[in-house]
């Protein structure tokens, strides 16, 4: 991949630069850029980093201060369209084409331009949609429904009936569409809860690595569109996430409970079943949510409550180990003031002694 | 899959319905039924709901008030009855029969009716019993032997001499069999102390997605008959799990902890290594258990205490801002208590102040 | 394999055994060893554990007790003595040679005496080191770079750009090089970062099942060498763990935080991102750290604090239901003496009343 300065430029909607700048080759760190790479800077005090970097081309604020010791273009959010360029630079799939070692069920509806790489498994009634790049070693099971422009990691199980949206990336190891978790004691054993419905993944979410979405006991698992899981989060039977959801990696929600549009969960936090959280709703890292959470409300701690009390809380506890010494010292004050009392009753007030 | 409400009742030790009501396709919730469906309710105020839904049949309890408006059976555990119909309704195997795709060593013990899924491969050795099922890209190792009527979904690997007894059913990417995690300094690095053992799961377990449960150094890391554990739980090297315990997602067992019969590990929780967890005992959501648990207890927090006494600390805790304050104040209160005492003193006894 | 006991004494720098002692056809506990079997003792009390073994040798401390019903070695350290030796009874990689069944891109190159099991996928560009071993079902991706002697197990993903050095364990269902989790709201949805850096895992790092290590979204995300890792472990995008680290299961690191040399991570433990976490720190075990940790120190608890501060909180708490208690009785003794001296101060000094 060789980009243009010229095309750059063009893309961040800038003019072309004067005198022309070298072709990029890459994107990377100041220091570790090679020469031909795309790097930037935020800070306006970076040019010994700049003069010591061998970046072709380096992205600054537009007061970044003279004099500059490389090319440089100036643009209102270096950070921002450094990326937007480094785009380009994400590397094709990895394969390309209908690998003749994958295994394709003769009913799978495949569409144009899809990729499907070596050890993957396709069942009966699978339907993927144009442009989607299925890994090596996935698994899509009977009736899936994989949408456009999709890409499946390697080693993804996708079970029975699932649908996914279209751009939906799902990253090597995830599991969907594994039974919920339900049985009942039938006085001898833990009988099984038929799990019969499935999981709806919705457009432009991602899932990260080894993430598992139960499908659900009726009905729907859903992942609203545009939500972004990171890797090991247990998403549980019957759970409804809403739209733009964010939960990082570690964390889990327990079955039937309802996420709001544009909840935010922390690393390793955990939520109980059959909940609601609100739009909006912050979850703290490694915080237990036993109750509904309000929209907008951020909380946190085991069992969760909101921010301000939590803090509030930890830094009295931090207190707690000196307060047990000064009401103890207390105790011993009031108790000399008492005898000291009891004397001035006994002396003071002779008459009222017999 | 067609029922006859006929043959329903029958299985229900229900008369027949008179007059005869429609077959039945599928199960359902009332609100996202299709005709044909099997639903139920259980409380006694939904008629509008029954009214509104495409339901065939519905279950309902012995007391549910006329007129209905829909075709009702009567039973007296509507759920029950329900969940025990819908399991008539579990789709068969992705696959059926060995598929040209898997890869089987020629020295494997392939039951009667066994299915093996494209892409799973069999070592030398392995012995799967009659009518067991494996997924696509399912890896079983050397000599490890499944037993009968077991359902190993996709991608799971189970490393060399894994023993699985009948009726297992092993969900996507769960690890059984990977070495245990055992180290000892040697001077210049962590030396790997060899993990030997094996794990046996016992009949009528359910291991859920990307489980991992280690091999034991020596002996076996063993999971109790008819034990259910949730999706990406942690059982170390050495574990035992007794009879019918169940383990909620994400939770995790340290090396050597011998768990009781019917103990239940809620979600996250996390147990030492090297402790006894009595028959019947509970573990909260997130707890942190650190010492011994008596059988039938019920402990939470981190460290793990008894489920009261947490109760009554976080309660406590949530009071202790106020306290601080309270204490502060009666610091001051004695101070002025003092004060005026030692005044009184002067004052009434001077005396004794010369 | 058998081991002759003139072997195992001239591997643990012993005489030979006069007279010469049974062959060894493997290892166990005293409990569970069948004839042929090496076993160890620890204790000096014994005795009858070893009498009821049908062990062949056990190896005992040098002071040992006579007399000893079975025949022994005795050594200076048992129980390393014990497991030097069990290595010899590791059994071979499950497949040797490369498997017809695997799927190997012509641009491969692999080293001499490297092991490709069935279902394997190995990209373009690949590099494989001289005896390293690839499990069913693993997927390198391109230009990944495996050292030499190393073991993949199943089912492993190994994502593009990739480097692994030599003498490494990757234990089933890890996945390396995932995206790393970035995000940046542009108004209408989470818009990805794309990350372009790799994963370099140095030389004698071990790895657990379902790990996951993300690629740096510039550079790389780094394991230091001989770190070693336990299952269902998450290490984010740039995270930078120095050698000899030790990380129990399902704990995580955050973001391009950076983990010393020697530091021990404990089960479940979180630490945020972009931390610095000192060489030889130990975190607790469910710990959430969310500030910076010294060398050396060792903390825990959410918010992580310093361990003896921690307990002593604890501590405390365990004592802050029977402190409301204490102080709301202090109020009323404190009110109590209040009013008594009210009153001596009113009766004492009438004059002053006026």
């Amino acid at each position: 991949m060789i980009l243009s300065c010229a095309d750059l430029c063009r893309q961040l909607d800038l003019p072309p630069p004067t005198p022309p700048l070298p072709d990029l080759t890459g994107v990377a760190t100041l220091a570790a850029a090679a020469p031909g790479d795309l790097c930037f800077v935020e800070a306006l005090d970076q040019h010994g980093a700049i003069a010591a970097s061998a970046a072709a081309v380096v992205l600054a604020p537009l007061d970044f201060p003279e004099p500059i010791p490389r090319n440089v273009i100036r643009v209102p959010k270096p950070r921002e369209a450094f990326f937007t360029i480094a785009e380009r630079f994400l590397p094709p799939p990895d394969y390309s084409g209908i690998h003749p070692d994958a295994s394709i069920d003769p009913t799978a509806a495949l569409g144009s331009q899809v990729t499907i790489a070596p050890g993957a498994v396709l069942a009966a009634g699978v339907s993927l949609g144009d442009g989607s790049v299925i890994g090596p070693g996935v698994y899509l099971g009977p009736c899936v429904e994989v949408g456009r422009h999709c890409v499946i990691h390697a080693n993804v199980t996708v079970q029975r009936d699932t649908r996914i949206g279209d751009r939906c990336i799902i990253h090597s190891g995830a599991r969907i569409g594994g039974d919920g978790f339900g049985y009942q004691w039938d006085g001898s054993g833990h009988r099984k809860v038929p799990q019969l419905g499935r999981v709806v993944i919705e457009d432009d979410c991602e899932l990260g690595s080894n993430v598992c979405v139960d499908r659900a006991t009726l009905g729907a698992t859903t992942v609203g569109r545009g939500s972004k899981i990171d890797n090991l989060v247990q998403i549980a039977h019957n759970v409804r996430l809403g739209e733009h959801v964010i939960m990082v990696a570690q964390s889990g929600i327990a079955g039937s409970t309802r996420i709001g549009t544009g909840c935010i969960i922390a690393g390793q936090a955990a939520i109980s079943d059959h909940l609601r959280i609100g739009d909006g709703a912050r979850v703290g890292g490694q915080a237990g949510v036993t109750n509904d959470v309000a929209p907008g409300a951020a909380v946190n701690g085991t069992p969760a409550r909101a921010v301000g009390r939590n803090l509030r809380e930890q830094a009295a506890l931090g207190r707690l180990p000196t307060l047990l010494k000064q009401v103890k010292r207390q105790q011993q004050l009031i108790a000399t003031l008492e005898s000291r009392l009891a004397q001035l009753e006994g002396s003071g007030d002779p008459e009222k002694g017999g």
